[in-house]
Order: structure tokens, then C-alpha cells, then sequence
């Protein structure tokens, strides 16, 4: 059991009401597989977040951000053996030209069909979250093995999903 | 040499335009000896950064908070080995009764007044923030193995420490 949790960021470039979306095809035992998720990667040793965002946005999709904002941290559980630390952000501001991206397919989705895609359940919360523009949040998401969502708390307390139409 | 960075939570939990400090006294080998900081600690594995707030709170202080606010993380590195995410937080409602603390001492200190305190040098850029309201912030601060703050970077900027008059 690997009981060091990871650090990542993930991002969420927007442009023309859209974001870009990362189509998780391209790499084999990825727990994102086939999933779209945004753009991001692990920490490296000593980086700050926003240090990480900035190397893995140029990676990834070979934009450099100017502007972008941290929306909040999300504390990934899945299974008894991971837990990650999502620093989550949106960037408005980007110089440069897209490029191919070694771990899947980039693609601009409109914001209001982001949720028709094979995403992960609890993204669905904090994309309500980012449009309607909430402020610094923490949200806690833990997940079977099988994906499935079991408990969402969102700044401390337990995210009614009952009411949640989205969902 | 330890590559794994720590996560913690640190807290200033605020009353009568005051701070509550923790004078570090009680702990040997405590890279925070003598010095004044928050209350705080290190996130138990799987907690979310508010969920280890809370229990360290109720632990340091006896104090339940009710109303608290994310208000920035600071990537702490201090000379090579050790890399600390500090997830920042004050803190304007609670229930309870103060107690003692393990770690220290704990007193309320007027805000205009901790810069006076043995606190670290790097601290008073992110006191100056939380006293003028900044938005959610990333600051970068880096120590020599004397406690010297060799660089300080905030949002991605290096901080420009020649006109700040409280450094």
C-alpha cells in the first residue's frame, strides 16, 4: 500500500465559453482512462502549485498561461490506496499555439456539454462549482474502485447530491 | 534525505483585532523553536487540508472553529530537504474554551503588533496579505539552513522585498 499522497494540478484552460478538455486514450494503466479530464500533472520535488501548472500546461499542451486563478483543492480518495491532492485552477490568459499532447487528445468542449462526457462523477460538483463562480473551495471526493462515487463534502459539509440535477 | 513534502494546515484564528500565536517553547528539536507562529499541523493520511484544520484546532486549542476561510498555500523550503505546502487559514468563529497547548504557548497578540515577535522573516509578507484582503494567494518562500528567507515568489512574481518597509 503506497501511503505517500500525490500532489497534482489540474487545469482548466477557457476560451469561447469553452475548456479544454484532455481525452485521457493514449496512455495504458491510467486510473483517468478514456476519461476527460482538464490538463495537469504531479509536482515536481520543491515546485510551488502554481510552478507545476505553469511546466505542465507548456508540456501538455504547449501554451504558456499569463492568467490564470486557483478555484480550489480537491481531495481525491480512491480505494484504500490513493489519495491525491488536486490543486484545481482555470487560466483565461495564454500565449503560444496547441499542440499534440502525449497523454490523450485535446479537445474544446462547450462548458454546458462537459457534463454529457465519460467524466469522473464528482468533477460534475466542482464544474458547478467553477460556473458559477464559487469562490476558493475544498472538496472532498471519495471513490469506490468501481468508480463509483460514495461521499462528496464540499467546504466541510456533506454535498446533497439528492438535489443536485446534475447528478 | 527526505524527499517526501510534509502537508500541513496553519492557522491564525482571529478575535478583538487580535491573532492567536503559539509560542513554540515546549518542543526540542522543533524547526519552529522560540519562534511565534499559528496553530496548525500536519494532515493525517486521507484527511482533506479543512478536515486537518479542524482536528489540529480542537487539539492545539480546544477550540471548535465554525467559520474559517482558505485564504492561501505557501510552498515552505527550507534548505534542500525539507518542502512544506502550508495550507493557510484564518479563523473568525469558534466555540469552546481555550486550553494549553503541547506545543507551546498560546496568546492573543494585537495584529499590529506580531511583526515585533521572533517570527519568521517570510511570515510578515503573508500577514500583510491577510491584512489587506489579498484573494487566495501562492507564495513561494525559501530559507537558508540559518533561517535566512534567500527568496520569496508570489503568484509566480519574485517579491520585491526592497520596498517593503516591514522586512
Amino acid at each position: 500500500m503506497n501511503r505517500t499522497p500525490q500532489l497534482t494540478t489540474l487545469c482548466y484552460i477557457e476560451k469561447d465559453d469553452c475548456y479544454l478538455m484532455l481525452h485521457r486514450v493514449k496512455k495504458q494503466n491510467d486510473i483517468n482512462k478514456d476519461k476527460y479530464i482538464g490538463i495537469g500533472g504531479h509536482f515536481e520535488y520543491g515546485e510551488s502549485p502554481d510552478e507545476c501548472l505553469i511546466r505542465e500546461a507548456k508540456e501538455e499542451t504547449g501554451l504558456t498561461l499569463c492568467d490564470y486563478r486557483a478555484r480550489g483543492i480537491i481531495t481525491f480518495v480512491y480505494g484504500k490506496d490513493v489519495v491525491e491532492y488536486m490543486h484545481l485552477y482555470t487560466a483565461t490568459g495564454f500565449e503560444g499555439k496547441l499542440t499534440d499532447c502525449d497523454e490523450g487528445e485535446l479537445i474544446w468542449i462547450k462548458k454546458d456539454e462537459v457534463s454529457d462526457l465519460d467524466i469522473w462523477e464528482g468533477d460534475k460538483i466542482f464544474f458547478d462549482l467553477l460556473n458559477k463562480d464559487a469562490e476558493f473551495f475544498s472538496l472532498k471526493l471519495v471513490y469506490d474502485k468501481d468508480d463509483r462515487l460514495s461521499k462528496a463534502v464540499l467546504n466541510g459539509k456533506e454535498y446533497e447530491r439528492e438535489n443536485d440535477e446534475t447528478l
